[in-house]
């Protein structure tokens, strides 16, 4: 038997106040998803004006991130014509992510969920996606 | 009518354990997945610690080595925009993988079966692929 | 934070057995599929003569079995139109499956996995399920 | 090694004459699709004035009847609500057809193929499936 950890409901509401405080900050109405360490949604909030293709964009960005275990953009750069990792954009019914803004939310060395961010352009998504990884880091070690 | 062999239960269990073998040397834990001669799924084992997105990834390969009857790095190569081949990942409902890590296993000049591998680079995995057909070469000439 | 136990491959390898064990004394080559208790396979074993349509559908009673935290039986008394569960075969993408032959598999009151059966009758698929878990439990209890 | 017999080329014309002769005489210009014995498409005829909505149709009625190695009529009345396999239309992606009209192809008690038809009434296109079938046999059993 395998013991894992994983977000919980009050985690991945740190999460989304990180990314909404971000977001606020930017100035771009955002889709926001957090997904547990095997990819599947445990909170989304769509901030008030935040695109409809974003929805499911951001849920994929954080699949991708709990699932891949690594940040979208870095699979933005493998995933180029010529390059090993080309077509990864394709598999898991099209739901692997490779545009900037999805990442893993990792703890002791555990990826325990994803979070992913869709509305801005890819450094945008990624910038709001990093500071509520931030947010949810300092809360955890405040918390000891 | 046409008479075909393809892999059975054991066959594909003397892959998987090679695959497996190899995965433990290389210290990455990995998807590894069997399909018989027309991509059809006949064993998978996620390994400890393999990636969620591997299992359809690593699915999707050996469906490719076997049904395509090329190595997927192979298509790799040919799938870059401007080429010919540019768009097969597209196919077979983007189930078809140009990622390397498939390989189809071939019995007296037959395609007999495929196998995938993922949660590596697509170089380890396709190592591990490589080293899962030769253990299985071997037991079937160790055979005759 | 969340803390889940969940099979690991070497649980999955006992419930295979078990399954294919009785799947043998039934004389019925059954399709073999093993999810985490997120619903990913983990381990899936087609036995020699198995039915192609089943391969889907045993991966499908597992997830279920381990999603939906009951027997695919009991669902498929639910799944009846005119009563208030009617429909629920449509969701999940159509994965969510109403025959019998998918059970979760408990372990201190936990759902840590599933596994799903096909090839037979539903009846028969079940039996086979069943003396899986039977396996399970008793190999479990023998270890401490 | 599992050795597999299966329908070709040649085999599956004489399918598709069987069936376009009955679809003649029964004046409904019929889809006629024939797959191998793992279900893939070997051959398919759309008869002018066949349904557009046919070609979908008749190709999941032959995969049904060779991967399920039943008739599609006979899950027609094993598919009803409350009855034990109850939602095994939506399986394999909605491919399992449990409309009358596909038929495995069975040749020394194997099953080498499934052939599926459609445009007339479920009554109807298994009569031209039942008749392309006896038409496949007859010939089968001339060449010895």
């Amino acid at each position: 038997m395998l013991t894992v950890i994983r977000l919980g409901r009050d985690d991945a509401a740190v999460l989304v106040e990180g990314a909404r405080q971000a977001a606020v900050d930017l100035g771009i109405p955002m889709s926001i998803a957090v997904t547990d360490e095997s990819g599947h949604l445990i909170m989304f909030e769509q901030m008030d004006g935040a695109k409809v293709s974003s929805i499911a964009t951001a849920i994929d960005k954080a699949f991708t991130g709990a699932a891949a275990r690594k940040g979208t953009h870095i699979y933005n750069q493998l995933c180029v014509p010529g390059e090993p990792t080309f077509g990864i954009h394709n598999t898991n019914g099209g739901r692997f992510s490779v545009i900037g803004g999805g990442l893993p939310v990792v703890v002791d060395d555990q990826v325990v969920g994803g979070i992913g961010i869709s509305s801005g352009t890819a450094g945008e998504d990624l910038e709001v996606a990093q500071a509520a990884v931030n947010h949810f880091m300092k809360f955890h070690a405040d918390r000891g």
